[in-house]
């Protein structure tokens, strides 16, 4: 059972996990030294610890003490109690859903451990939005696809945004960083993988066509301002895009790869 | 050709509809009692002022003047001139595109000019958060639809973050709001719309199933919480699903536009 700890000043030391939650590259640089992250809110904080991430502490308003009593009681790390007032104070924004924990990042698993099983892929470039990178991690979940995988400059799955926007899907979905940016798609090809990449480029076809039949597919992402970058788009073994209307906009990336793994799951 | 003012003052009054943009509640209430909306970002201003709304001032940095000479060639409107400290003492925050417009809405046009000729619709509920509108119409516009009906309580279009995230696809997507949220369904059914409600419902179909083979569709979305309301699900003509992986939460609701957009797109 995590022990209660009742903390009125929100300069109390023990408190250092949750301060300035909203200063992005502070928070960053806090998390990779410290090797923490973050969950906010009562559903995403159960699913943290319920998918085996060690908690350091929990932060909370007495009112989520009860909603969270079964984590609490799985757990020896502190629980820190204050008034939302001055958890504020300490995290310098108003915490919504109430509940914030700090877990122990874990080392990463091998490339081949995460593809052990996998059917259906995803391949994160320099996806460089939190948001979209935990709205791609939900869609890929829910969609049906087993595992994802990210460039070295893909934004972190573990950022709280990330997390809250996935409802918690980067803790069910077996994910890693790729170690090699430029052998990463070969590899995956090498294994066995039909790497399809989501492009504007003029010799894409329409995504259902390349996807048609195929075993074991690797759906591959690029950033939001300028898509895939060209080695990428080379090394992979197709180039797919999904239809749209003339003269707009491409779709958002995280809408794109919705469609992308719908139809992919169909195929 | 707008009159180019240089202003050094941040308080200065003709400023007035640029102060704390980030305060949604002040800007809800400036924006609809003063009849106008805000613009953020080249893309977005040339779009709004090509769309033929009527800009009532411009605002930005003068490194931004040249990108926008074009537009500002259109139009008899101040263009205020400010270094970007002085323009983020305004507005509150670092206006990352630079240039901002404060336009003129206009009267929303009938239910029935924004359906006329019209053969794919969405229909959005109470969609609360801007986001998601931006993301709705960004996805139908990108995907083939031709028009968007709002309930009344669904989040303005209009709103800066809604524009910025849609891309300016709320100016190119004929738009409104439903005048009576009651009998808003059977209405469409009554002009040759198949109401077709995204739900998690017992009895909801296949997607593809719902829409296949039907002319006129308004595909029907609900709120980012609870869903679509009990009345409308029942005053739809078809309720249908996406089909999910066991035991993940749902897709998000811009996600799930986007999918069930491109399904009946192709239906």
């Amino acid at each position: 059972m995590a022990d209660l700890i009742e903390i009125s000043d929100p300069a109390d030391p023990r408190l250092a996990d949750y301060r300035d939650l909203r200063d992005v590259e502070l928070r960053k640089s806090l998390e990779s030294s410290e090797g923490l992250f973050l969950a906010e809110g009562e559903k995403v904080v159960r699913r943290a610890v319920a998918g085996g991430f060690e908690p350091r502490s929990f932060l909370m308003a007495p009112k989520w003490l009860d909603g969270l009593a079964d984590t609490l009681a799985t757990t020896d790390a502190p629980c820190y109690v204050m008034s939302e007032k001055a958890a504020e104070e300490v995290t310098g924004f108003h915490v919504h859903r109430g509940a914030l924990a700090s877990l122990k990042r874990r080392p990463l698993p091998s490339v081949e451990s995460v593809l052990a099983g996998a059917r259906s892929v995803l391949v994160l470039e320099d996806i460089v939005d939190h948001t979209n990178v935990g709205a791609i991690f939900r869609s890929g979940a829910a969609l049906g696809f087993d595992a994802v995988l990210l460039a070295p400059r893909c934004a972190d799955p573990l950022y709280r945004r990330s997390i809250k926007v996935a409802m918690g899907a980067v803790f069910a979905l077996p994910w890693t960083r790729l170690p090699d940016w430029y052998e990463a798609l070969p590899s995956l090809s090498a294994a066995g993988f039909t790497t399809v990449a989501l492009t504007l480029a003029d010799d894409a076809v329409d995504i259902e066509r390349a996807v048609e039949g195929v075993d074991k597919v690797a759906l591959v992402l690029g950033s939001e301002g300028h898509g895939i970058s060209p080695r990428w788009q080379h090394a992979s073994d197709r180039r797919a895009i999904i239809p749209m209307s003339a003269g707009i906009d491409s779709l958002n990336v995280a809408a794109a790869t919705a469609v992308a793994c719908y139809v992919t799951a169909r195929r």
